[in-house]
């Protein structure tokens, strides 16, 4: 009678090694704990915290506030009702049988009922895999999208439709990435997307820090002197990763900062990943594509930049769509060797095809309703509602931030974040030391066990050595959870000064 | 002026080697000609086929027939009008405020609306990102279906939501697999995401080949055997894939059958990787899960089963739903050691959520209109229809095949394929040899060429030494191309005996 449970195959110690390195601290332990005060509050139990909370019998707050995570519609953020008109006809064709009720009684117009038959016509059924590379009339319209945002023309072929942006980077850097050996310059703060995917390929991540002191723009030196100690090490590195409007800093680069950028690619023979998720999320300046630098830049100096290799991300889940659910975004594939294109083209094709609803959704996105057309108003003004919204949130957080005591924050220019220094007292450092925790995720930790609002400490994305940040969308409403926010700053700080 | 173009930094020479091995012949290069053709019938342009078709001006068919993937609904399977219904409020809540509206003059139901306002309470907005997992309320319908299915417990916090299977599948290997020591049995004929997945993992595929002598049934004395090559060769075998109802095989396996595999993995210490996304296709027998023979021995001999681990892996692609396109799907971890749990868990954050519209659809299929309710009648229609087309046309397709010269085809007994054997004459294994192709290779290319109907070679499996096969979906409507298909095959013969 032997008590010795049998041994399974899999435990801790022989599994993947790589999966085990990566790290994700967006969806980390924090989240998984405000997902588990959500459902105390919200079941018919009494709230019972974790232990750390020493036991308390009912949570010191009423509501969860994940900004941890920018997740506009789990928040208040309407979907734009154009989108899902079209897409409610696309899960239901049906109801196009009926299109006078649709337009007498439920608010549906014509031009909602044309663009569902139109993409019906295209894509058979949104319960149909698509082609691998998603469905050709929806690439049709993402590259007339980029021809009229930057100028310059696009081709439907290179255009590859993912499940959001995240699947592009996964399907890139599958690619791009040859052994350990194979180095990536990834910015320092980054979405920890890139870090977590080079651990999980063994392969190195070349980190090249932003300058905090110019509003988190990247600085050319910087980047040579962390390509050069890459090199040094002996890491071949041969892409280099920029996140314009930035995550989680907010920053938006100037178009010179880009052609500079483009340029050093062009010169150190770097594949360049543009993920450019947050390109209508800009409240100072304009948007500048990557693809339009580096056309400008061809047509200057042809030489220089022939064959420069670019891949531009964009996504549903962001802007003023906030779709994530739905899983839609694209890549356009800029001067890429046509062998490597068939290898990826392979290997997007082994996860068959990227949700077909998300695939609409992006045309939607890039193709809204136009001035004139029945369904413009609704679209425009729900349109300029989210944006003006978000930049009076992000305003009114960053007048908060600077109100307190040890917190800096650049001012928001663009994205959906704000990613403010803290500096706390001597005390708070020593006390999260002896929980093993840095002073950042220490402090979150207490933010989010005092004020159920989650957030994500700077150590999830990287920060200069002896610096502390943390990461916080500006998408939750109203302004009780950034008095929370306030109330425990001010006993934090006193607690341990 | 160097004419040398500057170079790039990738080129099919330096990217990730793993990524070229990898094979996906599914929607391979014949795919990608079928959809050539497609185009060219569809386009204004008259139709140029490809060279290799010697400039033919015209294409010798008026229809391209993928018979190479089971996608319903790219054919003529229409969707089951509840779960669209209820799709369709989801992405446009407006609709729930005229719910009279709905009832009255566009054929919802009051179970529609109701499951849709509860799917709404559940997770907010489909275009929200849902928990990891999957939304809490979906898991919790997934257990109660897996419970009635099996008689047996299901826990929610066991079910992982998918972007269909085969993401469940690459998240299990990708934590499987530590390295090019880790060895996975693999069924031969297999369907190919496992060897490519494997491959992109650099990691071992060890074949274990089913008898089509018996149906294409599993045979211990075999498995033991492949194992044991597995083993002597060096792997770290810990894993193995069974495929039930088969894929491409379309063999069902008895329960004695399920047990001694269930058997043999408790034995031999591997982690069963059940693939169950076809089992409501099953046209003789009944469909018995590896989780229901589990948990019944588990209750024989509780010693010896004990942490079996065991994933099984469901879809709503496959079955009477088809919703391919809406890439949902589940997994139910059993007996896995709580710490790879939490790294499976933290590999799925990292690609943040299925999509959310996607495991509504799941919700549906595990949910469907109970006996009573007021959709229960047209639901009950439609799944017969569907039903009893798929097993009709399976017939028609066996009966095609029993009077083709040199083919041989196993009684369709489940899933959407038949996998059936060619023998063809020594003159067209020459030819096939002078285009450096392997005859099933050239007989089906021959066969897209001539007939416009894509299937896929059983190269594209894997088959046992000297024989050849291919295999085709019986989900395309209508005869016509079943006859296009004899009358190839007739010609072929003709021209290489």
């Amino acid at each position: 009678m032997s008590s010795t449970p049998r041994l399974r195959s899999l435990n801790i110690d022989n599994i993947n090694p790589h999966v085990k390195t990566a790290k994700y601290a967006v969806r980390g332990e924090l989240a998984v704990r405000a997902e588990k005060y959500r459902q105390a509050l919200t079941s018919d139990k009494p709230a019972t915290p974790d232990s750390d909370n020493e036991g308390r019998s009912k949570l010191p707050f009423e509501s969860v506030i994940s900004a941890n995570i920018g997740n506009p519609q789990q928040l208040d953020q309407k979907p734009i009702t154009f989108f899902r008109q079209v897409t409610s006809l696309l899960e239901n064709p049906l109801l196009l049988e009926k299109p006078q009720i649709l337009i007498d009684h439920l608010g549906y117009h014509q031009d909602v009922i044309d663009r569902a038959q139109w993409l019906l016509s295209e894509l058979n059924s949104v319960g149909a895999y698509s082609v691998s590379q998603g469905v050709p009339g929806v690439r049709d319209s993402v590259a007339r999208f980029i021809e009229k945002r930057d100028g310059h023309p696009a081709d439907p072929a290179s255009i590859y439709l993912t499940a959001g942006a995240s699947a592009g980077v996964n399907t890139l850097l599958h690619v791009i990435c040859a052994g350990p050996q194979t180095g990536v310059l990834v910015p320092i703060p980054q979405y920890p997307l890139y870090t977590a995917t080079l651990a999980l390929l063994n392969a190195r991540c070349v980190p090249y820090e932003l300058d905090e002191s110019k509003g988190w723009g990247t600085d050319l030196e910087t980047i040579k002197a962390s390509l050069k100690k890459g090199r040094d090490d002996g890491a071949d590195v041969r892409a280099m990763v920029v996140i314009n409007p930035g995550n989680p800093t907010g920053a938006s680069l100037t178009s010179e900062e880009i052609e500079s950028v483009i340029a050093f690619a062009a010169d150190e023979k770097l594949v360049l990943l543009a993920d450019e998720v947050y390109q209508t999320n800009i409240f100072e300046g304009t948007f500048t594509s990557f693809k339009k630098a580096l056309r400008d830049l061809q047509q200057k100096d042809g030489e220089r930049y022939k064959n420069v290799e670019l891949a531009s991300l964009h996504s549903v889940s962001k802007g003023m769509v906030g779709e994530c659910g739905q899983r839609g975004g694209y890549m356009e594939l800029i001067g890429f060797d046509p062998q490597v294109v068939e290898q990826i083209y392979k290997f997007v094709s082994i996860g068959l095809c990227p949700p077909v609803i998300g695939q609409c959704i992006v045309e939607c996105m890039v193709n809204p309703p136009a001035e004139g057309s029945p369904s413009y108003p609704l679209y425009r003004k729900e349109y300029d509602t989210i944006f003006n919204g978000l930049r009076d949130r992000a305003d009114a957080l960053y007048k908060a931030f600077q109100d307190m005591e040890g917190v800096k924050c650049q001012k928001p220019t663009g994205s959906m974040y704000l990613f403010p220094t803290i500096e706390l007292p001597e005390k708070a450092t020593q006390a999260a030391k002896d929980e093993g925790k840095g002073v950042d995720e220490f402090y979150v930790s207490k933010m989010l066990d005092a004020t159920g609002v989650c957030m994500v400490p700077g150590s999830g994305f990287g920060q200069k050595e002896n610096t502390f940040h943390f990461r916080t969308t500006f998408l939750p409403p109203g302004t009780d959870w950034v008095d929370r926010l306030r109330k425990f700053h001010g006993e934090f700080v006193q607690e341990f000064r």
